[in-house]
């Protein structure tokens, strides 16, 4: 009953379907979404229509759709992902009074790293992350955190394929990238000039809850600027998190 | 295909599921959620298969399963809530620099309040409003200013049924609370002393997005507090994020 003859679940289907709104695509006519998914048209339609009347999608009067509140509201009432982010919101916003740039906390998801906050100065430079956005691990500085104190099986794994460059200065060589790892894990974090956008540096650190480490901590500075009063505020903030998550608050 | 003989969707049913964890209940085994879905065991169990395979849902060493960060990132990338919420951050810091209790942001959401965010103050009062929790529309702040500006047609709804009391001062009578929302509309904000709870008094005002009233960004002060300095910091709260909504940024 769930699944359909090419063996892909209901579920799946619905995923598909969500899958096709984006960050820049906010807003898409059911035909759209039907031609994005790959369904058979009559099937995308009907699960549109489905998730219209549960309240997941929403339609507007012009017929146009986009994500609905409610979809909002089951994904964050007691995800770990809003616990995560209300532990660290105040001490991110610590570290934007004394470094006024880009804070931003992220998670490792299916070998990305997927980022849950950003907390942006009104003149703060350059800076490509959004909120529910991903970046590759191995050039983030974020994801360099992540990867630094990943499982070993996964780590090898993301090195063992190619590490596509983001920008002129991505580290794409496996046997660099190991060495910078073991860096990070010695030092206890990272600055990674021009790793993304030649114009931006990005510094991170773990956050760790009881040991073990479950998000990265980082901000997004103008190339020029000097890294270490981030480091600083960053190591600061990621204890106040640490204590948080401890605290079991 | 996608319904079932007792003529609900799949989608229901997925939601059925998704709906069994709240804020306070973020981890259940399968058989937990079988039994809160009213479903048959056998379908519930198949459905939670499927979207931990989908990683809507996520399953620890213990096989308690529970809201997966994939859901979380489908539900926020592109939706309207999250634009809401950022061009309402940096003016909710504003007004927690000023007022220095609790500051939160709300949309109307089938008949009730919905909260995007909050702000707290480490050393602020009792709130019980909770991110991606809902309150009624009669009774918080948030939810009166939502209503006084609602399509008429919803107004009349939940005024022609039993407006129940959150606490001894919520406002029950319909011709009072009628009164009520035409003093929000007239006067820009609401002062809401114990209508939530005894302690706490709610201040609101809406926020507006071209023309329409779009969320309610309110304060919990301390009852013996003064609402003045709140409604101020609000109202100037409430026009920078109309100026950011309005530029389209």
């Amino acid at each position: 009953m769930a699944n359909s003859r090419s063996g892909d679940s209901m579920t799946e289907r619905i995923v598909r379907v969500l899958d096709t709104f984006t960050t820049e695509r906010t807003m898409q006519t059911a035909t759209e979404i039907a031609e994005r998914t790959g369904l058979p048209s009559s099937t995308a339609h009907r699960i549109v229509g489905d998730l219209v009347a549960a309240g997941l999608l929403e339609r507007d009067e012009e017929m146009r759709i986009r994500l609905g509140m409610r979809l909002w509201e089951l994904a964050l009432r007691g995800s770990s992902a809003l616990r995560l982010r209300q532990a660290a919101l105040p001490h991110m916003e610590q570290v934007q009074t004394v470094i006024r740039e880009h804070t931003q906390l992220a998670v490792l998801e299916h070998e990305e790293a997927l980022f849950l906050e950003r907390l942006s100065h009104p003149d703060a430079g350059a800076n490509i992350t959004r909120i529910a956005g991903r970046l590759p691990l191995h050039a983030s500085s974020s994801g360099l955190v992540l990867l630094a104190h990943a499982d070993p099986a996964l780590r090898e794994r993301v090195m063992s394929l190619p590490l596509r460059a983001v920008s002129q200065e991505t580290v794409t060589d496996a046997g660099v990238l190991r060495r910078l790892l073991t860096t990070i894990r010695r030092q206890g974090f990272v600055v990674a000039p021009g790793s993304i956008e030649r114009v931006s540096t990005g510094v991170a650190v773990p956050v760790r809850n009881r040991g073990e480490v479950v998000a990265a901590l980082s901000v997004v500075l103008p190339r020029e600027s000097a890294p270490a009063p981030a480091v600083d505020a960053l190591l600061a903030a990621a204890r106040g998190i640490e204590q948080e998550l401890g605290s079991g608050r």
